[in-house]
């Protein structure tokens, strides 16, 4: 089982790395054959070089992550409700997520999946 | 797809059956083969009926729910945080949970996921 510190660590990790446009430390915090399903029912993006990708073209918007309460930790999975919050074509939006990550043994996300949908989305009309 | 409009509703009728401590109400909100992991990776219980007395036997905690934030609407799931708070033994305590809700074409919910911890659990020392 996953370590539950090191779990909450890479959570804030996360937020961190996002919120310095760092692809590679995102990246880094995956499983080789991760899979990043965002929001889930969409086909989702494995593999880590995917999954980095992935985040380097979120990354260009400019959002940024606020965390939204405690991450909440239930090996193998921690669950953590956050804003999206971006400034684009002179419009402050945001968007309510909640986040689960999967980890296995060596405290890798091996499934991130998002959940969050039109009505979470606010500012975009 | 279910409806967004009646998945939220379904959360809130959730939360206030189970401050009634109505575990009928509760239950009725699931299908009839519907299974609930509180927390996940716990033995599911499996039917409507386990699902009534486990609601009932939690209920019987004087436990009430407080929702911490919008309800995230990922058709088919539904994704929310609260807070689970009780009085016991003299002691006030808390449990911070993220719950998922998947929904059938009826609007039912048939899997809860319930994610929580050792350390969303505070007051119980």
């Amino acid at each position: 089982m996953p370590n539950p510190d090191r779990m909450e660590a890479a959570v804030h990790a996360y937020v961190a790395a996002f919120d310095h446009g760092d692809a590679d430390a995102v990246a880094a915090l995956f499983a080789e054959d991760a899979t990043v399903e965002d929001p889930i029912g969409t086909p989702p993006h494995v593999g880590r070089e995917a999954i980095r990708a992935f985040y380097a073209a979120s990354m260009q918007t400019g959002a940024k992550l606020k965390l939204d309460g405690p991450v909440r930790i239930a090996r193998p999975y921690a669950a953590f409700a956050f804003q999206v919050v971006l400034h684009w074509e002179g419009k402050d939006q945001r968007v309510d997520v909640i986040d689960t990550f999967r980890f296995n043994d060596d405290d890798q996300v091996v499934e991130m999946r998002a959940y969050f949908g039109p009505t979470n989305m606010h500012g975009f009309a």
